[in-house]
């Protein structure tokens, strides 16, 4: 997806609110602010919006000299996720439809999100369960149900710290010796990185590989050749969060995103309203319906 | 008030709306935004925000080759409030207070403000009269009364056009002889100008001058001498909307601020929660009590 010129204000407001997140010195948000305004006067709009997320967040670790500035916010979530982990396995297990109460749980998860709300607490963590429970879900769930089946290797890419738990609820659905889950390679907003999937207990469930890129999404150009060569090789890749849909949507493979559609823009890019819940098949299927096309 | 940092996210979403309200163009859409990251990632801060709005609406009016972009939206709520005029009229004519309803009006008025709300329509000014009869006003109309009552020359700044139909039945109930009404001295936003202040119905009432400026606001040092000789010399100054406040609230002399707070940094600033509405003496009245202070 490309940067609509709705992110542009956005963007600022973001790096503001970051800047206020992990500095209480006024001169760091006012130096976060202008160079954040310069960089988005010059931006190429053609870039997804995550691109301009990594440079405000490289810009906040330089100029308050912190390597991984939502480091405590990053550990509280993943332990307020697992407090509530055993109630929500429960839940999957005693449901008539499990894949989806997990597929649901997955995407209540995703509004873990610092890079959207700056003020997340537990209570909106709670209420994003219930709303994920009880609103409508567009899925082809038989569909995903049978690419998993298919393929030999499931590529889970994570999004969020303490989110990765919730994503647990559904990894654990899939068959998990075939299924690795991708983390960023650096510290970028509250994206979970391997500490985090260690934390959330996904390291003696599955394969846990880091992307090598600190950008708040997937820029295939910006991650690690290794990561590459394990996205092109994978039958499937699932896709979670507003941040990879935002950097992998044009990308022509097919894909299958699940997240909370949490900002206007991306709502309108797939056609739904604002906090809909989506899992959706990637429009961009190559025509000869081959996974490796990329 | 100087500018404070929330309000730089928003001059960038404020310069989107109003490039996209004046024009369909989207090169003529990213060019503003642009142009308005550059303007403010390089902002002097302890100016007030009119006077990035004044940048802000040249640069429009540039782009546009559009002298007046907000032409027509001034002539319709002009219209729309004149066509509620006479039941407003009644409505001050029936009160037990009129003076108290008189303001209470006028203060509804201010919602007519493209600067803080592009999606302004009939409905919404309906809403702010309603809401405007009902809220909690904090006002020392005594003090008003008084001032004015021993006044020998008001000057009551206008903010927008329509609104200034919602001034007239306030303007009705003071010594009109003795009161001069001023309205920008080119066009800026829908604030008000000479045209919107004859359509208003206001040159058979009061005295009309303009302050030769065209920031939406009162910035002293850009308004024109003339102006500024007769701003010196009245005794009493009614402040209307927002942007009078912002650029006025730290003149060392005695103002009537009138208003709905309507953006969160303002009303922090006064010290009230966001859409109160606010009748207030200015704390910064020198302490000789001598309003020729300035």
């Amino acid at each position: 997806m490309r940067t609509f010129f709705d992110c542009i204000p956005c963007f600022v407001r973001q790096a503001l609110d970051a800047a206020r997140l992990v500095s209480d010195d006024e001169a760091v948000h006012e130096q976060v602010l202008r160079e954040v305004l310069r960089a988005a006067a010059e931006m190429d709009l053609r870039q997804s919006p995550p691109a301009m997320g990594q440079r405000i967040q490289r810009m906040i670790r330089r100029l308050t000299g912190v390597n991984d500035p939502y480091r405590d916010i990053k550990d509280h979530f993943t332990r307020v996720a697992l407090a509530m982990y055993p109630g929500l396995k429960a839940k999957v297990d005693a449901s008539p439809a499990p894949l989806e109460t997990a597929v649901r749980l997955a995407i209540a998860g995703n509004v873990i999100d610092f890079g959207v709300d700056g003020e997340m607490d537990e209570a909106k963590v709670r209420d994003g369960v219930a709303h994920a429970l009880a609103a409508p879900l567009e899925a082809d769930l038989d569909g995903f149900g049978s690419a998993v089946a298919r393929a030999e290797e499931v590529l889970y890419l994570g999004d969020n710290a303490g989110e990765l738990v919730f994503d647990r609820l559904l990894l654990e659905r899939l068959p998990t010796e075939k299924v690795a889950v991708a983390v960023k390679g650096a510290p970028v907003i509250n994206d979970a990185t391997r500490a985090d999937a260690e934390a959330a207990g996904l390291t003696g469930l599955v394969e846990v590989i880091d992307n090598g890129s600190d950008a708040p999404g997937t820029i295939l150009g910006d991650c690690s050749e290794a990561f590459r060569r394990r996205f092109d090789r994978a039958d499937l890749i699932v896709a979670k969060g507003q941040g990879n849909y935002e950097t992998l949507s044009d990308v022509p493979r097919e894909i299958f995103f699940i997240l909370k559609a949490k900002c206007p823009v991306i709502a309108q890019d797939l056609g739904c309203e604002v906090n809909s819940l989506v899992a959706r098949r990637s429009a961009r299927a190559p025509v000869n319906g081959s996974p490796q096309a990329n």
